[in-house]
């Protein structure tokens, strides 16, 4: 059965898109940790992030690093961080935050939840940070 | 002026050493979140993860992917987790962290300090399977 993770990818289920290609795939968290904090994930559905291949490794994070500089543009914040924990859904994927604070990236904090208005914009924005990078 | 990073790679303060090569280095974190939390770094002095062009954050998280494959096969654990924050040394780090619970990456619960003979332990044990990873 395909992971809730791969129908998002799929269209199957709705989601705030942020950026794609054919291996990646970019979304809003609909359970953030702060305003803007994305999931990042490889198409193919690996679980655990380290058995990904030293090429898909390589792949990942360069999207990656493409999408938390375009998180970095259009949300306020000092940096972009990054955590993989992978205990929940059963399918890789990089948590990018916008943060100011170490707490910032403190899951045990509660999440939030924004208007579907919000998120819209925020995913908007992140978008177009996203198709306008110039590095 | 080096970064504390730069100086613990150059070998001229004391560090638990886990792996190395020509462009990054790996050793534990003196103040853990959990036994067996390694810090990955590359050796160019970037402050920003994301300040790494594509090239080097390929090559970086390779590296980093044979480290934490190490730290999965030392240390008793479900799964390692990995996190950049940045916020404090700037010099870009990864934080890999054996864990069984989410909150196990929670930087917030307190750093763990370890006597010097179980930090040895540890390191010996991580960089014995780094030498011996088959994949």
């Amino acid at each position: 059965m395909a992971t809730i993770f791969s129908r998002i990818a799929a269209g199957e289920i709705p989601c705030y898109k942020i950026a794609a290609d054919e291996r990646h795939f970019a979304f809003l968290d609909i359970n953030p940790v702060a305003p803007g904090h994305v999931l990042v994930i490889p198409r193919r559905e690996v679980s655990y992030i380290f058995d990904l291949t030293d090429e898909e490794t390589a792949a990942l994070h360069t999207f990656a690093r493409r999408v938390a500089r375009a998180v970095g543009k259009a949300m306020p914040c000092k940096r972009v961080g990054m955590t993989v924990i992978g205990l929940e859904v059963p399918h890789a994927h990089i948590h990018l935050i916008p943060i100011n604070t170490e707490n910032d990236m403190n899951f045990a904090k509660g999440k939030l939840i924004l208007p579907e208005a919000e998120m819209k914009h925020i995913a908007d924005a992140i978008a177009e940070a996203y198709a306008n990078l110039d590095d």
